[in-house]
């Protein structure tokens, strides 16, 4: 089989590979797409070469169908339409004893710390497979892990029915956000910088405001009588904007920090203060999240397709991760051999 | 009657003024002791000049007795001890409209926007009135405002029996929230950096670190059993502690933003994210706050004679603030003329 191997530097290449037989507790996939994302990209700069074992097959962001079953797994057939929740915990850490497997001291995230998605044949341990409905196209199913990222990070907001909210940054995160939010109820204004992405998050039905513009205060001023918003999602990364966050918020509002901050960032803890605000972090996922992402992709609450602007092929992964990394796509699929690429 | 001016540039100055009669729904109150808080040296720094009006009598840590009483005033007599909530909301704001009175979004903070409580007859609305037992000693009274704080704090903390607390900062604050944090059901450690205050702290019960002490981290590590505390209180207002006050946190632990901070401050936001902690405002109190406060003050759980360790006279308000400034002094408090000091 094929896979994609990152072996340094900004280089991915695709080799021959052995597929892996599954041992007893886990499953051969038959990988059909894999979603690259932010992290991703940061592996392919060389931010985490500290991290990574090289050369790597990384890619967490996925969707398949059964292969091959090991011995003593119940529950999954072949040719069942699976994706993975890709999170190893150890169970015994004070986060795990304490119910947050999620944020265990000593996590496994597949496809950083141990081998991804980005191979024909990927062998996984069964339980972290989670089942997708017969019916979803497997490039929407692919789409599963972000919009459980946007729906943990809408749960950890502690967003109500009527709430407005505000998200700052419009990559697929941030519209997964904006989206999420409203389906939980809130009603959404997305701050971006870029016009075009500003385009593409309207055109999913996302009202858009540009933080650059001097007039925008006024307009949140307006839209929430004076009050400011119940919650606030920083997803930039922005330092500016992390700065800037705690000004939207009404009093007893809640900032979630999304987006990955490698170094401290001023915070106006005067604001924080003033207005008795909550800053909640949230990372990664819970079940519960990914079974709510794949209700809304399967209910087609997601705007997928719009989401979707680039399907590459394996042979072509090098490419996919210099077009994500030019700013000009959303969300960028590697689509495996064989599989049937939408148009 | 005598009444102390903040008149700009560190000066206080005591003069004689007229009482001002209780209009409808005001009663005057002959002030017995009031506390100089942190806020009050920031104004006699000079630091809030832009706010107060010169000549300025501050002060809003208070008790006494009511003296007179102004038309319509149903419950209060002449005699009833009290002290003052000295927040007046406009009741139309947001914040208000919302619930969250203390936080009003026009607040009017008595004894800083409008005349305070250093002097000796003080008239004000009567409902800011809070009954204080017959029993309990007026100089523990002038308490009841700091003992809310830490109240407030704890309650925004939400920390549950058996919590594990971190109290970064032993001054007056840090120490009572040590003390009501405990009253709570936590198991409190206080890190101080000076050594006198250190042993003030310990010598009221409360187990103190010194964080510049290396091996302070190994010990913590091992009281929370390698998690880190659930809630910790920054407390102390220096940059350093805000950026390290992250790492002591367990995995969705809380850190409250107690100190106010002047300006923006650097925080370890990949420690927010990797861990899912939550960080909270917390400003002044509620009426619930001033409850428990006056429970706990008068129930003899707060170590009030320790705790106050200058009782000045009037004529002398100027040098109790140069004791504060000191750093030598606890709780300073003013004991009007004719009042009992006690020893």
């Amino acid at each position: 089989m094929q896979s994609a191997h990152y072996t340094g530097s900004g280089t991915i290449e695709v080799r021959d590979a052995e597929r892996v037989a599954p041992a007893a507790g886990q499953v051969e996939i038959k990988v059909a797409f894999v979603g690259i994302c932010g992290t991703d990209l940061h592996i392919f700069h060389g931010a985490m070469d500290s991290r990574v074992t090289m050369p790597a097959i990384i890619g967490h962001e996925m969707s398949g169908t059964i292969e091959r079953v090991g011995d003593g797994v119940e529950g999954w057939d072949v040719g069942h339409s699976v994706t993975v929740i890709p999170l190893d915990h150890d169970g015994t850490c004070p986060a795990c004893l304490a119910g947050n497997q999620h944020i265990c001291h000593n996590l496994n995230f597949i496809g950083i710390d141990s081998p991804g998605a980005l191979q024909e044949y990927w062998t996984v341990p069964a339980d972290v497979l989670v089942a997708v409905p017969a019916g979803t196209p497997l490039h929407h199913a692919a789409l599963v892990e972000p919009v459980a990222v946007a729906v943990h990070d809408v749960r950890r907001s502690g967003i109500a029915q009527g709430d407005k909210a505000i998200v700052i940054g419009g990559g697929p995160i941030g519209v997964l956000i904006a989206t999420v939010a409203r389906e939980f109820g809130g009603d959404v204004r997305l701050l971006e910088l870029d016009e075009s992405r500003r385009a593409m998050a309207e055109s999913m039905g996302v009202a858009t405001l540009d933080p650059r513009d001097p007039e925008h205060k006024t307009v949140i001023d307006e839209w929430t009588g004076g009050a400011g918003a119940d919650v606030v999602f920083e997803v930039s990364g922005a330092a500016a904007a992390v700065l800037g966050a705690t000004d939207y918020a009404k009093v007893r509002g809640t900032l979630v920090i999304v987006a990955i901050h490698s170094e401290p960032r001023p915070i106006n803890l005067h604001r924080v203060f003033w207005r008795e605000l909550t800053i909640v972090g949230a990372r990664v996922y819970e079940r519960v999240d990914y079974e709510k992402a794949i209700e809304l992709i399967s209910a087609g609450r997601i705007p997928a397709d719009q989401l979707i602007t680039h399907v590459m092929t394996l042979d072509h992964t090098g490419d996919a991760f210099l077009t994500l990394e030019s700013g000009a796509a959303m969300k960028v699929l590697i689509g495996m051999p064989g599989t049937e690429v939408p148009a």
